[in-house]
């Protein structure tokens, strides 16, 4: 009885041999050639290379890495494994920007009618996605009549009509890159950097922009819980879209805490419209000021950082902004009336309870994650990809980091339709909150700025 | 288009969350308990877990080990996997051997008849497996008439009777190891020492020897290139039967060039034959003697290694045990006569090839792994389970380290019923040999033993 050696292995694996070497040189360390990543990514999409396979070599990834050319291979393997979307149709430098999301993230919601404000085309296309809170699309559908289903002739014809569109991205881009995510979640191979980075670029170059922004967050939010991690994604997928002949920025921001006050679906529409109304939370309006300065640099609006954010500040002030909103909701069949009116006409929960601080004291810190576990509790997320969302459900913060709270005052207010799940969601939320006998500063909200 | 957190995937995956957190605590680490490793073993050979979360596992004790205390849980998962077999109507203390493996290695085809000569009972199942150079199995089949096939009962009288048998091992026995083995060779995590003591031990301890000796090969036709990564294998392996409540001790031995001369089935029986006769290969005898002794003294045959190594010496040079190979034979349903005329009896190949020597001077090294590969060409070897392997094939070493060569003196003959086999495994044959104009000395046979 003999442990057989690796030569034998190789003998009897026959046809598997290729895969087979790709997976020890990358366990051993050795950069992979490009031909190499197009083969393991090509015959993975089309089901030639089984999962135990493709699971080795991720977590091989996950300990050996991936030098910035290797991960660039494997990004336009992947951005090829399926349809790519051509916007040569729309007129302008098309400006996309991705978020490594977060707990109340409603930046898109402000940011697209913003930058379409200034006449940067939007044409957005967002995956639906798991999460506590629903993303982009959930978020708008949470409008009475929005739909997001436009076909791509409507799409087109929207974003060179209102200079703005949201659609729900189609089945077939990047497939390859739904393959290895869906492998990567059970196989704890998710937070890999250049693993993120090509999932992310993959979809983002597939999607046919001119230029794309990132918003990397950081904190014990969100997925990159270190700085230097989040600044080292952030740079390594700038360098990506770059070398595909596209243009890139990048901020590094945080999410130690909820962004804005909002988190649940119809209450971040909410929000959204009271920042394009300029009256929203100051970190959501500074991160939107930011992202979108990059993006109207990018979209060649202004020729300066400075004079992109007074145009912006500008369309925030005289109403462009929030018209253009409007223009958005309008055109894809929403009630453009909820932009005047969010409190009636957006859906409403019918239980609310307050959730009151046990001592006085200042917030010294908030688990985002906890706060959108909790918002999930209460119906604003989806478990399964088959949970139905309830658009009404979520939490508004009302106490964040550096505040001032009183004992039995209350930190946040549960809304939801599901009176169960208020007990379990007002715990959560209660723990999720560090309170401190001593003052506390606001987080810094800006890490990094990569813009040239 | 967010990235999903940990958490949220967490939620997403179900059922699963036990098995995802225990392939993070190794990816991050941490030290398994053994209800961890117990779930997973058990949950897995039952088809409960998917081979790519296996995978994943697997990869990252790759790269995060396993300690003692983990290695010798999963050890025993593994060997309770499936049937344990129970030995003890065989009288006396039945001592077991394995070796790592190796180019030549016909060892067992000495040392079983050798030390059941001094009364210690050998029951020995072997698993078929695949190699250059087939298994032990292989190699008895090769003689007339040898049967492996016996019922438990026959093999239990057998061994009471005449002191030995050999049988093919049920493939009842640690199916855990069988399905993680298969998983392991085409995924690039063959080579983790934990891994392969788990894997060794598991199955020797639920084939239910009392006491087990290890032969773990060092060198270039090795599994384990250095020789300290050898020495922690071998350690490991004592350790873990140990806490297993078996007696265990271990050999480091060379493995940089064939051991003895002969490599493939019909010709390593006649070698073996030869040992036992006392005029095998000086090498081959030594390691023999070697570990003999400790089987001997693990059996309470002798009360030193000295006093054993003297015994098993008398005992070669009495007959004794060849004698014994003689008993084996014959109870197996073998034709005894090819002990006392291997030449005429055993296979021999249609074709022989002498492989000369391009160059003068002194054999510096062996590819021994080349070797078993150019023999496997010949047909000594199977490349697929299906293969039918010629017990004739082979290839006989004319010059090992050390010996001096002129040029046009083989260096090696090639035996084989394929012709068209000779050219490419002559050429790799050839490739294999390194020689110097300068003196060479031969390698140290053994590096270490492991006795108490």
């Amino acid at each position: 009885m003999t442990e057989p050696t690796l030569a034998q292995g190789e003998n009897r694996r026959g046809v598997d041999v290729r895969v087979y070497d790709i997976i020890l040189k990358k366990r051993r360390g050795c950069e992979l050639s490009e031909e190499e990543i197009n083969l393991l990514i090509s015959r993975y999409t089309q089901g030639d290379i089984p999962d135990y396979q493709m699971s080795a070599f991720l977590m091989a990834v996950f300990f050996q890495g991936m030098s910035v050319k290797e991960t660039h291979a494997l990004t336009m393997a992947m951005a090829h494994s399926g349809e790519t979307v051509d916007l040569s149709a729309i007129h302008g430098v098309k400006v996309d920007k991705h978020s490594t999301g977060g707990v109340g993230d409603k930046t898109t919601l402000v940011l697209a009618p913003l930058v379409a404000s200034l006449g940067v085309p939007v044409a957005k296309m967002s995956g639906r996605g798991l999460g506590h809170t629903g993303g982009t699309l959930d978020k708008l559908e949470s409008i009475p009549g929005f739909r997001v289903d436009l076909s791509k002739e409507e799409f087109v014809e929207a974003v060179n009509r209102v200079g703005i569109a949201v659609v729900g991205q189609t089945a077939s881009i990047a497939p390859a890159d739904k393959k290895l995510y869906a492998l990567r979640d059970v196989t704890a191979t998710v937070d890999s950097i250049p693993l993120i980075a090509a999932s992310v670029c993959s979809k983002k170059l597939a999607c046919g922009a001119d230029a794309i922004v990132f918003d990397v967050k950081t904190g014990k939010g969100a997925f990159m819980k270190s700085q230097s991690d989040a600044e080292h994604l952030a740079e390594l997928m700038v360098d990506i879209v770059r070398q595909a002949g596209r243009r890139g920025a990048a901020l590094v921001s945080d999410m130690d805490q909820p962004l804005g006050y909002a988190v649940g679906n119809s209450l971040e529409v909410a929000e959204a419209i009271d920042t394009l109304r300029g009256e929203g939370p100051e970190d959501l309006r500074e991160l939107c000021l930011s992202l979108g300065s990059l993006m109207i640099v990018l979209g060649g609006k202004a020729k300066s950082i400075e004079e992109a954010r007074r145009n912006l500040e500008d369309s925030l002030n005289t109403g462009a902004a929030l018209d253009k909103f409007r223009d958005l909701v309008f055109t894809q069949g929403g009630n453009a009336e909820v932009v005047d009116d969010p409190e009636s006409l957006l859906p409403s929960a019918r239980c609310l309870e307050a959730v009151p601080s046990s001592m006085s004291g200042y917030i010294k810190g908030i688990n985002a994650e906890n706060i959108g576990v909790a918002s999930m509790m209460l119906g604003a997320g989806r478990r399964t990809k088959e949970d139905a969302i309830d658009p009404a459900a979520g939490i508004i913060i009302l106490k964040k980091i550096g505040d001032r709270v009183e004992q039995g005052e209350p930190l946040a207010m549960l809304h939801t339709n599901d009176w169960h799940s208020l007990e379990p969601a007002a715990k959560l939320v209660m723990s999720s909150y560090e309170i401190s006998e001593d003052k506390c500063n606001p987080p810094q909200l800006i890490y990094k700025v990569i813009e040239k």
